[in-house]
């Protein structure tokens, strides 16, 4: 087991780093050091960024020194982009300016072989001999939203918040970045973990789990130590927030492709997931699932039970949801007479009468709103799936058509036009209001007009297969809360913003 | 069973009608009679409109008549959307017109009761004696590109194609058409088939199995007729032609829900998929991968075994790839020795060195290409799964950074990011043709810059596990057709475009 009592300094410098240098950056576009240098300075790192670089005097415009040495003053992380053959001794150099943390990007060790990894360890055991950690090598790189440090090889500017991500292959790791930007979903650290050569990916994890800036960890991993700790350190971490994690190499072809591009080694998937299911750690299916459970975590509680009430404007529709929340593990149950009663009064008389509440179709947005809240309230149900909240594109084409054949004059439809558009962004807010809100959760299904994501503060979550699953996710850890604390009301009823 | 002798005729004209009537047409904007009429207009249809209503003179600017009868010359179809109680009536002015066929928007009938059945099976005696098809009641309404007729409850304006769609819930039918629209797959026609009072679900589909332009069917259905002849027809059909359905009522809540709307009688989900299986349709998971397999399938060949090469330029998602293959029932082979000696001479020398084909760090378009040609020319793979084919968002926002930090002049940076956007076009461009002319089919995972799918002319599939599952149900269709025809090599090998 590993000692970490000297990591948790090391590591608030990693993520909050006041001066960084970058050694290799240079003017030459094709090269990393150039890509990356350009990205730290392209998001406005809140520090100051030194570039050593022993040819050029200036790299992008900012001054360039030849070496670590000539950095003036103190230098809290070092992000390495020069030839394998150099990085021993650019951490002697790191080491002799008492850099407590490096960020490895260069690649060619334990990955190409045991030749790679005989120099690895020895960079590793140097480094940890000078109380320096290392991220990487191999690594395509860290953000950290605190400072606006961006030192990323992919092109990606994450939208800035609460989540964690550690990744096991930094391409996938990225892609959960640009994905929170489309959903909404804002990162504070993200790391790529590369070879992992000293720290890993439980290290990130018990960080994380301690890090109050940190709302939930997500994770892409293929494979963990024979002698981790992972299992000791998750149940701590999942008691006080939600980890997401996907797991590649769970067959033997992709435990071999694993195997090709980390060296880990990919374990059992059966056994993995019943490992997982008892460190209360949610198993996601896609990259994909992980970024909408912790977007969607986010914005809603936890269930405190299966039971699941569906709001529909179309028949069909409450049909596949129903169906999903069944094959998902979730119940769909009767509602109470009384919110039937109530229901009654709200809908035209040929209403499904039933979950799925079918709207049919009642087109206002205020009854929709006054049906969720119903089907909210409810006391056989614990959790909503609402779909169809997204009627409005309706009008827009039909004034179209109307201006094309001269049938309404300029200024009326210009009227209608306004009137619709605002209806719609209120309709938007009282929906985001109601969520936030809601103490039970609600996952909404369907398309937004032209409003993204996270523009508008609701996630649509396009299928709602997708939708049954995350829930049954949710509710699952839920059941994981209540069981691990032994009360009824469990503490994290939903995160911070 | 039925017999469907006259049934041809009367289907040609309501696919491909020249004049056609509305009967409940109105100048109320919040009516069916407004939004409808309207929509027609706006997507101009070939053909006359005739707008009937016994108050108003002009209908959207469009001289309307008091009743069937006064509109001059014949009618070809009549669209209905007056209320329930009017209809019988109106079918009995529209038979004394002889209009071969009526789409009944208006609802309130056998899904609404024993009632509402009764008046259905009434009206529905009283058309087959009169030589009239009925479409609905309850219909969302139908769409036919040849003619553009859009008379569509749903706002959408559907890519003209080959598809053909039927959908027993026109909520669900009509997103098909909204997401061809995003991918890129065209429709012909489309029909909400309502209650399916006379012309039903397997009606429609015995005449898009015979009908020359169409290439495949899609569609949504919760129940079949207990006397339904789907079983007889549908196996002719998917010898000539593709059929993807997506079933609704899969669980005892979901079939409960279906029953409410529609009356249908959900069967066994078991039963169903391996009735399906042997029929040669395919049984899609969702309404998403109807349209995505559609779409890959007019795109490409099927393929003729189970075996995927896989090409990724991120290690991570190649594992991912794999492990998805594998649990979709796909093999993920070694490459052939020959392949192998050419990718090496393409690739530096850490490239994974087996399938998938991890491309590392190598950014080239070119060498994107020429890797994924070796590996579909390979004779160990049946189909491939391209990840990662977008790049160039790269260069955009570094030369931005160069921009704000005036650390390159005005136009060298024009000159670069006008090379960027044209190598960008060109690989599209190469990308698409290779595609196009494949023998063997391939799959495409990744973002795609700023073009939409039905402008680039591909189809970027989101998730890696979508692309998976669809290549098996593809390479299942493969061995079906090939089983059926007894013969090496299938027929439609590629649809017509």
């Amino acid at each position: 087991m590993k000692d970490r009592r000297l990591m948790l300094s090391r590591m608030e410098t990693l993520w909050h780093p006041r001066r960084v240098a970058m050694v290799g950056a240079t003017n030459s576009m094709s090269k990393w050091g150039f890509i990356i240098f350009t990205r730290m300075l392209g998001e406005q790192f809140t520090g100051e960024i030194f570039p050593v670089n022993p040819r050029d005097e200036y790299v992008v415009g900012k001054k360039a020194y030849k070496s670590i040495a000539d950095v003036p003053g103190a230098i809290d992380v070092a992000v390495v982009v020069t030839p394998a053959a150099t990085v021993p001794g650019v951490l002697r150099e790191l080491a002799q300016k008492k850099v407590p943390a490096a960020i490895v990007i260069t690649s060619g060790f334990s990955e190409t072989g045991p030749e790679g990894a005989a120099v690895e360890r020895e960079m590793v055991e140097f480094a940890r001999k000078a109380g320096m950690v290392l991220v990487g090598p191999n690594t395509m790189g860290t953000y950290s939203a605190g400072v606006r440090l961006n030192c990323l090889m992919a092109p990606v500017s994450p939208l800035a918040g609460r989540a964690a991500c550690i990744a096991q292959s930094g391409n996938v790791g990225t892609h959960m970045l640009f994905r929170g930007r489309l959903r909404g979903l804002g990162f504070g650290k993200f790391v790529s973990s590369g070879n992992e050569g000293d720290l890993s990916l439980e290290d990130y994890l018990w960080y994380f789990g301690q890090d109050d800036e940190t709302s939930a960890v997500l994770g892409y991993l293929e494979g963990l130590d024979p002698d981790s700790d992972f299992m000791r350190i998750a149940p701590e971490v999942t008691k006080k927030k939600p980890v997401i994690l996907y797991k590649g190499g769970r067959t033997a072809a992709g435990a071999s492709a694993a195997a090709s591009h980390t060296g880990a080694l990919a374990g059992d998937a059966a056994v993995f997931r019943s490992a997982m299911r008892q460190a209360g750690v949610i198993v996601a299916e896609s990259n994909k699932e992980v970024v909408e459970l912790a977007r969607a975590m986010e914005l809603s509680p936890v269930p405190k039970g299966p039971r699941v009430g569906i709001l529909t404007r179309g028949g069909g529709w409450g049909v596949i949801t129903s169906d999903a929340c069944v094959e998902a593990g979730l119940e769909v149950p009767r509602l109470s007479d009384d919110t039937m009663a109530k229901l009654d009064k709200l809908l035209p008389a040929y209403w499904s009468r039933g979950n799925p509440v079918d709207m049919v179709a009642v087109l206002s947005n205020q009854a929709y709103l006054d049906c969720l809240d119903l089907v909210v309230k409810d006391p056989n149900v614990d959790a909503v799936i609402g779909l169809g909240a997204n009627i409005d594109a309706q009008t827009n084409t039909t004034l179209e058509t109307l201006r094309d054949q001269g049938a309404m004059d300029a200024d009326k439809l210009r009227a209608i036009e306004e009137k619709s558009q605002t209806e719609g962004d209120e309709f938007v807010k009282a929906l985001r209001d109601y969520l936030t809100n809601s103490p039970k959760p609600i996952l909404s299904v369907g398309r937004w007009r032209e409003t993204p994501d996270w523009e508008s503060g609701l996630m649509m979550i396009g299928e709602p297969e997708d939708a049954a699953r995350m829930m049954a996710k949710m509710a699952e850890y839920g059941r994981y809360l209540a069981g691990s604390s032994g009360k009824e009301d469990r503490p994290p009823r939903r995160q911070e913003r």
